[in-house]
């Protein structure tokens, strides 16, 4: 039996045929576009899905269901992307847009997030488990979560938002009008801020870091430099793994899941993020079973895959 | 049908006998004497079941279902309160021990604040939804979150530790080791801490409050002397909304619930407080449904009615 997981993003649309072990046999993926109307968006996801099932020699009425997992305020009860911060998105028919170009009645919708949690639940690092959170620290900071087994959505399909948790009162400002949000220190941004913040520090204070001879300063430049053994990296680096450890211990606090995966750019430092986060963990971590901390294992490839799971 | 629910707290064992309505026909309490041995407090809770039952002159035989509701960590998978705070409880059998004292198979645990929650859900301020959380603002920051009509347990039985969600990182000092507790900023304890921070304050500073003349400062001395007019007073009272507002957002971002219900000694300011908070509270809360901020409806009987549900 195949599934199709269509992962919707802002750069690329990417939609895959996926097996009864949730691993993907062909996949084609077509830019977004992201601003010509969404009907023609809507056609090439359409398109895709026609041109894996050709690729495999199947026809589309052997599939079983088709997933999409779109960015923004996805609900699945009305078939519609509600809105989505950079696609041109408003109150989008996506379901019943997909069932006329396809003539395919089994179509579900998810947030992109909660897609990619459901992923790494069914086929990534978090497989086998029935409770997971999946956060991932990107340009913000998402999440998704998995209680018994189903993606928690919420009244109005706008559960999960971890990354708006408020760990700071008064704090950063975040994007979405309060202050102090979890995103605001967790995500990739945050920790180019907080680098950039260290760099004109240390300029002031006639401090040298190798963190001046980046060539463009991004999320990986404060790792870098303190894996060359750069003091003022190092600081950076820390706080920022204290601000996430706070986020991480929240999240157990909250949700006690088996498992929490970490996804996004910032999840690439792999083990010894994982290494430095363990010991700031607390909270009913300290019970005899333990929440397990893991990098998520799927990539790119966790939209499409949890896109087929729905 | 009827059920049985009990409600063991460090001051008051409460069993009530419980009908199709959820509503309590008779109940029957006495004192825990919490620093006597573990098996005398089951001894009493066995004898209340069979008291209640005579009461109503039914057998034991004609419950359906006993549920008790205990503070600390429980665990109903093992029938076990591995730990309580207050009790002298670590990995007590309780259901066991209950089966043997009272001849009856179907038991079920389950933690106090979780309970309640589950009350308000099944009879009280949140009857009729399949989604919504309690946080009870009494000594601590208590927390239970009923998804899909189901309680979150966790992987290990100690989930909705909502009180426990770090909202200023480095904050005031909590009980848990952590810094910033939620529950160090919105629990009546912490509500007393900043009376008295800010009569200290007043002092220092020769300015008078009212709140000088309360003769003994708890949760509603601020209340009460703001409703008299009192500025200072009415700086406590809107920090103290304030931060509330802050833990009660990151509710609706986490798990955008139909109902929040507040209880615990400081939800007895009622609508009042409700009306203080709804201007704080953003999120995800702009959309077209949005998440219904209520007073908890049980009072002292959402524990027994909770644990009859379970």
């Amino acid at each position: 039996m195949y599934r199709i997981g269509v992962d919707l993003g802002g750069t690329n649309i990417a939609v895959g045929l996926v097996n009864d072990n949730y691993e993907i046999v062909k996949k084609s993926t077509t830019p977004t576009f992201a601003t010509r109307e969404a009907a023609l968006i809507v056609d090439d996801i359409a398109r895709l899905c026609k041109k894996v099932c050709a690729d495999a020699e199947i026809e589309l009425s052997a599939v079983e269901s088709i997933g999409v997992a779109s960015p923004g305020l996805v609900n699945n009860e009305k078939g519609m992307v509600e809105y989505a911060n950079n696609l041109p998105f408003m109150n989008l028919p996506m379901s019943e847009m997909l069932r006329e170009r396809l003539d395919f009645e089994n179509i579900s919708l998810a947030n992109d997030a909660n897609a990619a949690a459901l992923g790494e639940a069914t086929a990534g690092a978090a497989k086998g488990t029935s409770s997971s959170v999946m956060v991932t620290l990107g340009t913000g900071v998402g999440g998704g979560v998995i209680i018994d087994g189903k993606l928690l959505c919420g009244f109005n399909c706008a559960a999960g938002e971890l990354g708006h948790i408020v760990i700071e009162a008064n704090g950063r400002q975040c994007t979405c009008g309060r202050r102090g949000c979890w995103e605001t220190y967790s995500s990739a941004t945050a920790l180019t801020k907080m680098t950039n913040e260290k760099i004109e520090e240390c300029r002031a204070a006639g401090r040298y870091t190798k963190m001046f001879e980046a060539e463009r300063v991004n999320g990986r430049t404060a790792c870098d430099c303190m894996r060359m053994g750069d003091e003022a990296a190092k600081e950076v680096y820390d706080k920022y793994v204290q601000y996430l450890a706070i986020g991480l211990t929240n999240i157990i606090n909250i949700f006690e899941p088996e498992v929490i995966s970490l996804g996004g750019g910032i999840s690439g430092e792999g083990q010894s993020l994982i290494d430095a986060l363990l010991p700031l963990i607390g909270g009913n971590n300290d019970a005899e079973k333990r929440t397990s901390l893991r990098i998520a294992t799927l990539g790119n490839d966790a939209g499409i895959i949890g896109a087929a799971a729905l």
